[in-house]
């Protein structure tokens, strides 16, 4: 964990009390993605299981779905101008024949050429793109479990504690068992991360498992999800009215201000079951 | 505020008690941004100030600097298939004789080309292109008045008490007085909304100001605040290892977890004054 935390002098104010300490950062820094030698993007990330927030963003951009898909991932050498290395770049190589996405990956899930920018182009793109369908999944959920899930969330949170300064992403079993966590300083990262580790363990599509966030619901975490199969969404708090529409759309259940034994369902409550 | 909130008809769970009632969501859309008739890039925003967050973008990458750069701001007329406006399509015409940039803006300020892709380089890129310095800018601030920031951020969220689920960004006096507040899904749109809303009343440089923000502070967002010429930055929760070294390096001064007489100040302490 050598990377993942900083250690930095820092005034601390306490009411009338100002004392210097050293405090613990959660640690950012660039890393560059390159597609078959090609750069593709740059993102601000807490290093650390690069290579499965690598695989999750191209998962979650539509290039792979199977470890098969992929050939090699490695650290470019010889990235500093000294021919040093500085891990934060890193490049995937896909296996022969899949192809290589032209266009700028950035623009797939917001617009169209058919219908312009709105948000139901960027539905309408998510669910041209998406490889499975989660509208028939029969995970069932029950209330008592989805309520477990941020405590079991930070219990495996190893950074959070020490620094306040990352996101998390957990993916469970219906009974609520974790598969695995990761943490980031970007909360889409940190979604990437997970996703990369299920493709590179060949779990996709991630059927009946629910997904944990740390934080907010926006429509990009929504897409993640749905990009790798996952059927549930849980958020600590509140989501978008574009994630609930997509949510919608496409039948994932989405469950946000899940918080002690109280949480709000914006869609798919036919897999809520039971009483509590 | 007819395109800020979407009401949705949620489940409801409060211990057993499963009741239907309508919610209030924070809306999100996707807006592309085009320089001069050419996309330039997509957001995912809550729709309203959309012409302070497309100014505020262009002054974060180092496009602009004051209004008299900016010629034209509209919003693109049919944009839809039908000829509809969607209002998620604007259109920025800088004045004659500004520098339109060529490259990809996305990479400015996370690598250059001399050091790799690394924090440092990163750090170089942003002081390379900004306007401003804020070493020397002399503003004081006293422990009490940033210790009330926050709790007059949250007076001015008109969407947060409602959806639970907006970034909040604030632009301060020394004394404490609010300036202008913006709030969006996105906490860098709530960002690139108030700084563009400075740049459209030419007041950049944001001399002997602070900024608030609600969540974390990233890079990006000391990164914007420094682009603005905006000399100190207080945040609700907690900063990156590079925002404090970017905070450190251009004399901003950078507190963080700023929560009722508490906080922590990581870059320049030496514009607290005076016992609380």
């Amino acid at each position: 964990m050598t990377r993942v935390i900083a250690k930095r002098r820092i005034l601390r104010v306490r009411e009338a009390a100002r004392t210097h300490r050293v405090d613990s950062l959660a640690a950012e820094e660039p890393l560059e993605i390159r597609l078959n030698g090609r750069p593709l993007t740059v993102t601000m990330r807490t290093p650390g299981d690069d290579f499965d927030l690598a695989c999750g963003f191209l998962v979650s951009e539509g290039v792979v779905g199977s470890a098969e898909e992929i050939d090699t991932i490695r650290y470019c050498a010889g990235a500093t101008a000294d021919g040093g290395n500085t891990y934060n770049v890193l490049d995937v190589r896909l296996a022969a024949g899949v192809p290589v996405p032209t266009a700028s990956l950035e623009r797939n899930f917001y617009t169209t050429s058919s219908c312009g920018v709105c948000g139901k182009a960027s539905l309408d793109a998510v669910r041209t793109v998406a490889r499975w369908e989660v509208d028939a999944d029969p995970l069932a959920l029950r209330a008592e479990v989805v309520s477990a899930l941020p405590d079991r969330l930070r219990a495996d949170q190893r950074v959070f504690e020490r620094t306040g300064g990352l996101h998390a992403a957990g993916l469970f079993t219906a009974d609520g068992e974790p598969l695995c966590v990761r943490e980031d300083v970007g909360r889409h990262n940190a979604v990437d991360k997970l996703v990369g580790w299920a493709v590179r363990e060949n779990r996709l599509p991630l059927r009946s498992t629910v997904m944990v966030v740390s934080g907010r619901a926006s429509f990009e975490l929504v897409q993640k999800a749905l990009m790798a199969g996952v059927p549930a969404l849980a958020a600590v708090s509140a989501p978008s009215s574009l994630a609930v529409e997509l949510a919608e759309a496409s039948g994932l259940t989405l469950v946000g201000f899940v918080r002690g034994s109280s949480m709000n369902v914006y869609a798919g409550e036919h897999r809520l079951r039971g009483e509590r």
